[in-house]
């Protein structure tokens, strides 16, 4: 036997994975594909990592603290408006709280929403479980549909805040709007909020229907340790916390995450320079370069080139993308929906990398024929 | 709304989290409770945790490998018996290919099957799923249930070789005994492996419904880095890899497991030393006490206490247990079952440890009125 057809689940044995942002091995390459910061983590992060490394790693043998006390507890004094350690839930990355999310509250008969274009793991954790979706679609405008979203029955609902890939926020004042008119619950998906002008946490408090979700991994440097957290109510944790993992974060992830939100000091003037860089090249290409750009409070720019002969679609962005790929320069290119195949979405980079994508942006306007 | 009995899944409002064993937070317990290994892991550990550190913890900005693929070729190379990456799959600890496993293939209609007693996280994974369960109860001579095994009709049956709470390993004739009748899959849950004389990776190249698991959180002494995998037809990888995180292990993590598993002699030379503490106290407790001792291939003892007046029983396991408890030294107690009731799970710590724990039990003795 080696088709295991009869065994496995009928919708996994369907199911497409889902597909991460290429990561090379290799190194030469400008990589502006996955939304990673471009400044390295407080070193603090480090310290804190060698701390605990302390007696050739002997700590290592023991079990990390299974609820990362620590951590919670530092996570809900950093966001403050009453947040308290039982409202703080902490994830192998915020992968694993959204997977949690679904896992407790969505199924076969219990609709699991979210909008589209919006974070494409969503589908992916949704159809792992065999659940229901509802989608609600965005149109060109990228302005919230308040109410397909209030009339969508899901029993909860993935709403990114800032988008991605499109990078627009949307304001509290819309949030609310949204609250006031579902029943369900609200999960907000904060992953690039550092990024941006407002974010929802202040809502907690009045909110119970409202999970708001974050990482490290972006704003804080720190993919490689796989950091995230849900802020809610404490209910909402109590559920999500049957299903999560005893263990689901180690000792040195605890550890780092705890050094970084520890020095925010050093984060606000990353955080600070990337925004520059950000609005600095957003104006460039939407400027000079007159390309149609999406607003953006990320860490990235979704924007939709124009080649040579001022045209723009799904084959200029694919061609641009190619091109800069020969350059050994990784940006995302998301082909399979109308309203996403005619941009490119490129991280905010250290000044070098920007230039080196605006100066391949010009060799490649200059290869028309 | 603060009740969300609505919201959330019926099942999830009725589950019973998983019970880690206490991790206490501070220092001066001796803690043989969740079968740590004594001694810290090879100094090569920290070491390429450290480099992977390098420049300030600048790596640490990245994603981590999605597929730990430099991980996965060396797991398959030490196991190996014609094993390839293909047939490798890494978890964030094993609970993590455990709760896989029980997503791919267990579900309200296709029942995973364990045996009682055994690792007390299946039925919480599977209940999570609000999945059916077949329980094939051992008894008090702790062999292997063939028949019953083969008769229970589960899409996935989780055995645990060396079982857990007991130490008994099942010999490769008597998994071979259950391959040939047993049309499911086979989850052959080796945590314990290294500590047995015998362990069933030879077994895979011939029975495709075979999956193995491990874990680097025992003999490795890395339950604080969270690492364990699975080994199986490329088929049965390929369907778990579908369910998984993409960046379910992080950078260090990744890392540290590599050093390890290219240490052997390090390993070797703890492992060794462990078997002979295991035997030597499990013949003090089973001989100079006359202790009813289950056989153990692992590292720990599950034995069945006396007190002074030569009885046995749950009372006098309780009461052992809270005596040792009293002076800071933790080992497991699983009350809720006949089977296990009247005994102590002692995981085999430091000559010191265990010392310590001989002398509280004959100080116990003289307690007696």
């Amino acid at each position: 036997m080696s088709d295991f057809s009869s065994l496995v689940l009928p919708h996994i044995a369907k199911l497409h994975a889902y597909t991460p942002g290429l990561q090379p091995a290799e190194p030469g390459w400008v990589k502006l594909n996955t939304n990673e910061c471009p400044y390295g983590p407080s070193p603090r992060v480090a310290e804190a990592i060698l701390r605990e490394l302390a007696d050739e790693g002997e700590a290592l043998r023991l079990y990390p603290n299974p609820k990362s006390a620590p951590l919670r507890q530092l996570v809900a004094r950093v966001h403050g408006h009453g947040l308290r350690e039982e409202n703080v839930l902490i994830g192998n990355g915020s992968d694993d709280v959204l997977n949690l999310i679904v896992r407790a509250f969505g199924g076969p008969s219990a609709a699991t929403g979210f909008t589209f274009p919006s974070y494409s793991l969503y589908p992916v954790l949704v159809a792992i479980q065999d659940g229901a979706t509802e989608v609600v679609a965005f149109d060109r405008s990228m302005k919230l549909p308040v109410e397909k979203i209030a009339a969508s029955g899901a029993r909860a609902f993935f709403l990114t805040s800032p988008n991605a890939p499109t990078g627009v926020a949307f304001s509290n004042a819309e949030i609310e709007a949204v609250l006031a008119r579902f029943s369900g619950l609200l999960v907000l998906d904060e992953a690039y909020a550092p990024f941006a002008r407002e974010n929802a946490v202040a809502l907690l408090a009045r909110h119970p229907n409202l999970v708001i979700t974050r990482t490290l991994s972006k704003a804080h440097a720190l993919a490689g340790i796989r950091v995230g957290y849900a802020l809610a109510h404490a209910g909402v944790i109590d559920l999500l916390d049957r299903v999560r993992d005893s263990y689901n974060v180690n000792r040195l992830s605890q550890a780092g995450a705890v050094a970084a939100l520890g020095d925010p000091g050093y984060y606000d003037a990353i955080i600070g320079k990337i925004i520059e860089t950000r609005d600095y090249w957003l104006g460039e290409w939407a400027g000079r370069r007159g390309w149609f750009t999406y607003d953006s409070q990320t860490n990235f720019i979704f924007t939709e080139p124009k080649n040579a002969r001022g045209e723009s679609g799904p084959a200029v962005a694919r061609e641009l993308y190619e091109f800069l790929l020969s350059r050994k320069i990784l940006v995302r290119y998301f082909p399979s929906h109308a309203l996403t195949a005619s941009f490119l979405r490129i991280s905010v980079g250290a000044d070098d990398e920007m230039f080196a994508v605006d100066e391949a942006i010009e060799a490649w306007l200059k290869t028309a024929p």
